[in-house]
C-alpha cells in the first residue's frame, strides 16, 4: 500500500482554499483519518439536517458521501482540485438518527482517467450501516 | 393519465408544515408545475452552490433530483411524507454554469411498495441536460 | 441532429465478425433501427430466458440494454469495438410476460472519453416499460 | 451472526427445482459457500464469454453478480423463489482474462420488504477486483 498522496491537514488546507463556501471551519464537515484510497470523514449533526419521521435528509448523506469521495480521490492522486463526480449511487439503508455521521470511503480502482470508490455511511456509534455508496470521478486530462 | 393526486400549491403547503427547514419562503426552491406523476421543479442559483471550477456542486443537483421525485410521489399518491429514498443514481453530464436549475420529474412505476421514476435536470434555458438521475422511493406499508 | 456514424447493416456486419460468439444468425438479438445516437433492438423470445414465476429473466434483459447501448455507441462514434462498459443500472419496473423484448436506447451524452445513455426495455405490444437502464460507455484513448 | 437459512446443497437443489434452465450440472455456475448473508459463487470459463478484446463479456458478470445475490437472499431468509431483482448497478473496474470468475456477495441489510446487497467479482486468484455491483432484491408480501 503506497503513503496517502496528501495528509487529512494538507488536503484540510486545500479544500479551504478552493472550495471556502463548502469547506470552512464551522461548516460541519471534518476529515477524521487519510490513509492511501481509505479516508474517514464526518458530519456533525445540524437540526436543519432533520426531514420528516426525525430522520436525517438523503441529502445530507449524499453530500457526505461526495465529500468522502474527494477526499479519497486525493489521497491517492494528490491535490487535483478539477476531479468531477461522474456518477453517484447511494442505497439508503436505515434511518440514522439524531447524531453525527461518519463516512468511510475506499476506492476500489485507481485509474488515469476514471477513479471508482464505495462510501459506507454510520450513525455514530452504531454498527449497522445507514447508507450505502458507489461513484466514479471523472480525472482531468491534463492531471 | 389520471389526474394528479395534489396540486403544486398544495404540495407546497405540506412540504412547508412538514420539512419547515428544508422548504420555506426563500430556501430557492419551487415547484413549477405539477401532472399526474410528472412535475417540473427549480433551483434558484445561489452563490453558495459553486465549485471549484466555477459550476454548480454535485450536492446541489442531487438535492434537487431528491426535491423533484418527492413532489412527483405527492403527484401520484398524495400527501405521503414518510415516503422514503431508497436508491438514487445520478449521472453527471455537463458543467452547469451560474443559473438556476431546472428537474423535470417522470414516474415509471407507481407501486404500492415502490416508486420508481427519472428526473433530468437542466440549466435554464440550454437545451443538452446538465444530469440525469434514477430513483426509487419506498412507500409505508400504512400507505 | 446529424446522420447516424453506421447504418444498421453496418453494425450487424460489424458485431457478427468482432463478436461472433455473442451476435450471429439465430442469437435471438435484431437491430431494428439505427438513428443518431438513437437505435432500438430487440430480443426474440426463448424459453430458456424463463425463471421462476413465468418470466423473463434479470440477466436477459441486462444483456439485452448491454446490446443495444453498444449499436447506441456504434451509432453515434463509428466502428468503436474497444468501447467498454464502465458502468450500467437497472430498474426492473414490470415483470414481462413470455414475448419478445424491445429496447430503445437514446444517448445523453456523446462525450471524447464517456458516452451516457438510458434504455427503456418494452414487453414487445405492452405501452408500460419493464425495465429502465442507464449506462456509460468508456472510449479507448486511441479513439 | 444467525446461522444461514439454507445450505448450499439445500439451495443447490432448489435452484435445480425451481430454476433448470438457468441451474444445471453443467451450467458453469456454482456455490461455493454460504454464511448467512455472506456467499461465494463460481463461474466456470466457457470460451463463448469472451466479448471484443479477449476478455470476458459484461453480461456474463452481471448474471453472476445476480446469482450471488439470489443465493445470498435464500442464505438469509430461506427459500424464497418469488423474491425479484428491483435494482442492479455494476461499475467494472478491470478486464477479467480467461479464467473463472469468482463472486462474493454480502447483504448490507435484510429487510421484510428489500434485501440490499454488495457483490464483488474477481478474476480467479488475481487480487483486485473486476467489478463491483450493489443490488436490491423485492421480496413477496407473503414472505
Amino acid at each position: 500500500m503506497p503513503a496517502a498522496a496528501m495528509s487529512a491537514d494538507a488536503i484540510a488546507k486545500l479544500l479551504h482554499e478552493i472550495f471556502p463556501q463548502g469547506f470552512y471551519p464551522g461548516c460541519g464537515l471534518a476529515i477524521e483519518r487519510v490513509d492511501y484510497a481509505n479516508v474517514r470523514v464526518r458530519r456533525h449533526f445540524q437540526e436543519n439536517s432533520i426531514r420528516p419521521g426525525g430522520t436525517i435528509s438523503g441529502p445530507t448523506m449524499m453530500e457526505l458521501a461526495d465529500f468522502a469521495m474527494y477526499v479519497a480521490v486525493f489521497s491517492a492522486i494528490g491535490p487535483q482540485p478539477l476531479a468531477v463526480t461522474s456518477n453517484l449511487s447511494i442505497n439508503f439503508l436505515r434511518k440514522p438518527g439524531k447524531g453525527d455521521l461518519v463516512a468511510d470511503a475506499r476506492l476500489l480502482k485507481v485509474g488515469k482517467r476514471l477513479v471508482v470508490g464505495e462510501v459506507t455511511i454510520y450513525s455514530d456509534g452504531v454498527p449497522d450501516p445507514v447508507a450505502h455508496v458507489t461513484s466514479t470521478y471523472s480525472i482531468p486530462a491534463e492531471a
